[in-house]
């Protein structure tokens, strides 16, 4: 496989996919009368929090390691990341038998830090700034040679993360509505490809905290905007999108939905209890946006894909 | 389907296993690298925490219910309990449209008080002790009428949770061992029988917390112990062993192995971390006798009952 240079079709998310298949779980797709109940949908929970390392991270990090070059491999893989992009970049390596250089915030999640040098990454802290975090990766980058794998303004990481929504439409009956939520915006670009592509009837809504609403700004706007803070519980949230993935949603996504922090407590909680599967924070913010806008989803066959699992137990808001 | 006056025989927990279908799930089967890694076993997840009202107790509530006659029905059914067995009666007399009379104690989890009310149960609370429940609970049976269905001394209720290990034995190939939390005794012995029937070759193993050790009491001495405490964070398994249960695990248990506190809540929290599931501490008891005796396991398929997974989200042991 070689490095995408344009946007992913629908053969390249195909090739990914069986790419990564021997370094991804292929995750079940939950149901649960009782959310059903509550909402009035019917709704199908693509469970990326079982998935290796707990996110669905593992998609992308993994296919844009597998499309290096032996001698870009042969130097390791570098990002900086403050959770599971971290993560999946380390088991990445590991798996491939390649060296991982991990940049994190000093503040990220003790269960994230703990999992990333669990995978045998060497871990370098940065204050947790964009500017600190880019500099102390540079400087990482410029010691070792390892190849920075960003997060989601990466082509082969887009279609890494398209092959969960492929998923989740293969092994469900015609949905009306596919959810993602919004971070950096690589898996909703990869979601709203790959629906394009297979299911095209659908709609594909991003979800995204009103806290950290540059998704929905540079949507409307139609011009690419940044979060003026990061205050919101969903940590895997807080990220801008990039120039790729905007290009991709403001073509492919249908709308975008904002939700309370209260909304997305409640809808975590609500997961928590009636599906007994643990989620983080981000995760629920889909959830979240059909309890906001109830009308909207009413009666539909909805797709949700739940992103990750990694929660710290010792910082839950209930 | 007529009410069981004898130890059930195959034949009994077969028609069980058929009448009972449509008002339970057949739950699904999880497994973890990393738990395998750890224990140097091959761990088979048999996952009654995604069970309806999240626990065994519906097997064994519904089939008993199914068990009464017309008569008995239409004056509905009643009991004592501190949780999950509550909710099963309650949601079983729900699906049978008849009413339910449930006697808690006044300390019982609100998430489970909740739950019970929330099936329609007409609650009524009692002081935490036994003397207590079982006044309270005369004083309905009565006023209404209602057929007391004990939570574990009742063979059509050992017949109901003997079906968990029959999907767990369907569903995997060749297990060594199999292991079930002990409290009362009603999974730990339906397990055993079902073991003892359908893979007579494998190993079935309680697993007590220390605190409440009545059943390795009994089951070493040869006569029926009770419990002197209840200082467990297992509130599922406080209860003591009845006649019946006692009878069926002296006969068909090969050994139970008991657990410390700090191992209980290790083993729950590795789940939670592990598998990204909600188990209840009850069920984390045979993953922490694992722990507690690696030497036993080591190499072994065997396979676990996580019994359930209804916590109080706001009484976390970490």
């Amino acid at each position: 496989m070689q490095k995408l240079k344009h946007i992913p079709t629908l053969e390249d998310i195909n090739a990914s996919h069986e790419a990564i298949k021997s370094m991804i779980h292929r995750t079940p797709i939950l149901t649960s009368q009782s959310l059903n109940q509550i909402t009035g949908a019917q709704l199908f929970f693509k469970c990326e929090n079982f998935q290796k390392i707990g996110a669905f991270k593992m998609r992308g990090a993994s296919n844009a390691a597998l499309r290096l070059t032996d001698a870009e491999r042969a130097k390791g893989l570098a990002t900086h990341s403050s959770g599971n992009h971290a993560q999946a970049v380390a088991l990445s390596a590991k798996l491939l038998g390649i060296p991982a250089y991990i940049v994190m915030p000093d503040t990220s999640p003790s269960i994230k830090i703990a999992g990333t040098k669990g995978y045998g990454a060497e871990v370098t802290f940065s204050q947790n700034t964009q500017a600190s975090r880019e500099q102390t990766l540079e400087a990482v980058v410029a010691r070792t040679g390892a190849t920075f794998i960003h997060p989601y303004d990466d082509y082969n990481v887009i279609a890494g993360q398209a092959t969960a929504a492929k998923e989740l439409i293969e092994d469900t009956n015609e949905l009306d509505i596919i959810l993602s939520p919004v971070g950096g915006g690589g898996l909703m670009s990869g979601t709203a490809l790959t629906t394009h592509y297979l299911l095209p009837n659908a709609e594909v809504l991003g979800a995204e905290p009103q806290e950290v609403n540059d998704a929905w700004r540079s949507f409307t706007t139609g011009q690419l905007q940044r979060n003026t803070t990061i205050n919101t519980i969903a940590d895997g949230l807080r990220t801008n999108l990039s120039a790729k993935t905007f290009g991709i949603i403001s073509h492919h996504v249908n709308d975008i939905l904002t939700v309370s922090e209260e909304a997305i407590i409640k809808a975590m909680r609500l997961c928590w209890e009636r599906m007994k599967i643990i989620i983080e924070p981000s995760s629920a913010v889909p959830l979240a946006a059909i309890l906001t806008h109830p009308e909207r989803f009413k009666g539909k066959k909805v797709g949700l894909i739940l992103t990750g699992g990694n929660v710290d137990l010792q910082q839950l808001p209930f």
